[in-house]
């Protein structure tokens, strides 16, 4: 840990026994419990900075943060800028429109040339599972200091997102000390594309490492038979559950996660429309009667308005947690670029 | 008025009477001779700042300055985002390309996620008007202290672009304490698709505030005739004159606005060509001899040569403003963009 | 030479005893070799603060960059963008997709647009040849202070590309000190479409000025009989070869500088196919053989990996440069915006 951590927290920070040594983050599925818990006390300690006037710490000065996302995202994207920005950091940004891809160069190599400019940190998304990995271990076969930070790969993980998500959960439970326990023994609706969705793979890491219990609920179409295969230990195992009606997933649910319905998977015919997908899974302040009374919905956003969520749910600063999970995240990615290159020190 | 404005002024501040605290900057209408003023004394000392070999400020350190641009313009973009660059403020920009919009998502949502990632001032440009006020509307009804400034809302309003034009004209006037009042008395003709055109509505709110005499002078199809039913108080409009020629607009003026002609008016069949728009409307320099023998010239970019004005004109430091308003335009944005955040102190 | 110099760098600059002139670069035609070797130390000190953690100077706080790239080139951009970063400028970008060119303005007046807003350097990539030139022309007729630098025109000239291929081959011989004089002597082949490559004829003025002997080697179609009277010292020419094959140019060569294949060569038939070519001129480790044992192979980026030259060639970090072509890059830029800003002093 760095000596100029402790200019930006102001508590004594509890992870001093030990440090951080995660040299890339592409996967919540091997995070440990202390890893989740450094994330967000660290996350807590910049949402404090962010709440200053001056929301700026030199932490990364003189670093370079490049994002390489071949598949676009304004929103990821300007989160992870910001982060990179408030700690100073400069940045560099690799867009597929403007590609030196198209001129026939390999994704490899597009990142060996931002890493010859002097990048310490690559944030990559792509649409294909396994690339931010393949970079990673290119970086580290090469022998460079860089740190690869998955930013959506594909179906397979979108981390940072599944870390915003928890840290908007426990923040919730516990505002002052949130931690991986607070979640122990919750229940946890997730609802809507399971299948496509990287955002739900990265949530089921954290949510079953932290004790809750997780109630998978969607079409037939969109939530395989076999996803408990997925996960192989039989502890976590006992805590996931697959339902194809809605209802049981969301009877007595602390949380409520509604997932992104893509628009192409209509036109795959995976799905009738929006509207049927609403009438059976759509998350209303009706059905949130079947909740606990202090149930709270999160969704990641970009939300299509009356097919997930009703936007009297999502509008209802009591029950929504979109905005939060917005704040969220550029907490939690300052947390991840501090931690990621603390762990070079 | 924050106390570090006296670090960037170098004269005793006139306005230490009363303090901004107009929250956004939707429209002129209701601008108030004061509030002119204020702004045109303060980008007076922005623009001595950027004649410094160093030409930044510490003002917004730490704060965010997001443009939204849904309709793209990278003349205006630059302008603001070099403003917020001076003011040392960090930046973050949204362009529909790389858009969630096509995502399903709601304006009011993407101003709310650029809201929840802790957006102070939020720079809005849009084809349809109201947008901007809409989304400050929400950001006050949420109780948020976020600023919105308008970049251009359909054919509504361009306020910044109206207050350089003024800052513009004023300097001209009186370079070392530029003040609304020093077009008392001006005739000022404003040329070309007036119905369409934002930067002239914005432009008449000022120009008549000032006790200026405007004149506009158009093509029937673009100059309707019950425009003067626009302004309603009767002492402006007593100001207010309409051409369907151009000379009777020319004669005597002390300063000649042109307006961009949109190349799409033709292909509506508005306008024949803009040939022919040229030899009715076109500024040149022998029709500037009807003017006053200093006249100006303005245009608020980017010029058709040839149509609007011709290159004599154009490139004429004497005559023309062109280049100033640019200049002036990144002073100005400064002054609102510290105007604005001053008014939350 | 600013004062601040003596900040960046470890030892006594060797340039003091002259000062840099030259306000625009557009060419190295005219280069001396005093300009060479000023450019070569200047980078040497930046490449050992891009060493550092923090690898940032306040060299030109407050100074505002701006990238003109007509044409697109994101790997570029970033380098010089990086470049000015790393000397704490602010920095504007217009990129030709939200241009305002659609709009039908012409370059200079964009160019004009960007000068106005308080520009001091302006970094230009244009299609056509002479553009930078004729905007530098502009500013100087103006009497702007502003530096223009070639980023790429046409086939006429790329200076930066050229001396950060000097600085990277100059670092090889002689990695504590490189001097333009290191290269005398040598031999440099330079392989593919020398006809359309503003790289290699940037290339070839700091080559020829070195003392290095020259070797063009390419298809007939991409290298014209008549080439050699581009260079119409008799001194310099005698260095300069032509070769249809590729073997006599490789034949004891210090170094091999690949050229990228354009794509859309093929498509006008002035090429068979990048099989054909890669059997004929591509860089293969047995081909190699020919050369000097020591001999490494440069590449301007991005690479057609198995056109221009082989994977096993590209990835041996004891032939292939291509990275620290890269990494040389920021560095030399660096140089380029430190001394043209210097130049102003």
């Amino acid at each position: 840990m760095r000596s100029i951590y402790s200019s930006i927290v102001n508590h004594s920070p509890p992870m001093t026994q030990t440090t951080w040594t995660r040299r890339h983050i592409l996967s919540l599925a091997t995070f440990t419990p202390w890893e989740y818990n450094t994330v967000l006390q660290t996350a807590n300690s910049f949402r404090e900075v962010l709440s200053r006037r001056t929301k700026k710490v030199p932490t990364l000065q003189g670093n370079l943060v490049t994002t390489l996302f071949f598949e676009p995202s304004t929103r990821t994207r300007s989160s992870f800028e910001l982060a990179a920005k408030r700690l100073s950091a400069d940045t560099l940004s690799f867009s597929p429109s403007s590609s030196s891809l198209s001129k026939g160069e390999t994704i490899l190599d597009t990142a060996k040339t931002y890493l010859a400019m002097g990048t310490d940190i690559m944030i990559i998304r792509h649409k294909q599972a396994g690339v931010p990995q393949a970079i990673a271990q290119e970086m580290d076969r090469l022998g460079t200091g860089v740190q690869v930070l998955n930013a959506g790969d594909g179906h397979h993980e979108h981390p940072s997102q599944g870390l915003l998500d928890l840290f908007t959960l426990c923040r919730v439970l516990n505002p002052q000390n949130p931690q991986l326990e607070d979640l122990a023994g919750k229940k946890v609706a997730i609802v809507g594309d399971i299948l496509h969705s990287r955002v739900a793979r990265s949530n089921l890491w954290s949510l079953l490492t932290s004790g809750a219990s997780v109630h998978l609920a969607g079409p037939p179409t969109l939530l395989p038979q076999d996803f408990r295969e997925f996960v192989t230990n039989p502890e976590l195992q006992s805590r996931l559950h697959l339902h194809w009606d809605l209802e049981p997933a969301l009877a007595g649910a602390d949380f409520v996660m509604t997932l992104r319905l893509q628009q192409e998977r209509m036109s795959q015919h995976l799905l009738p429309s929006g509207r049927e997908y609403h009438q059976r899974y759509g998350i209303t302040r009706d059905r949130l009667t079947l909740c606990h009374p202090e149930v709270r919905v999160l969704h990641p956003g970009p939300t299509n308005r009356g097919v997930e969520l009703t936007s009297e749910v999502m509008d209802d600063p009591a029950i929504s947690l979109v905005s939060q999970q917005v704040t969220s995240g550029v907490a939690v990615r300052m947390a991840l670029l501090y931690l990621l290159s603390g762990s070079l020190q």
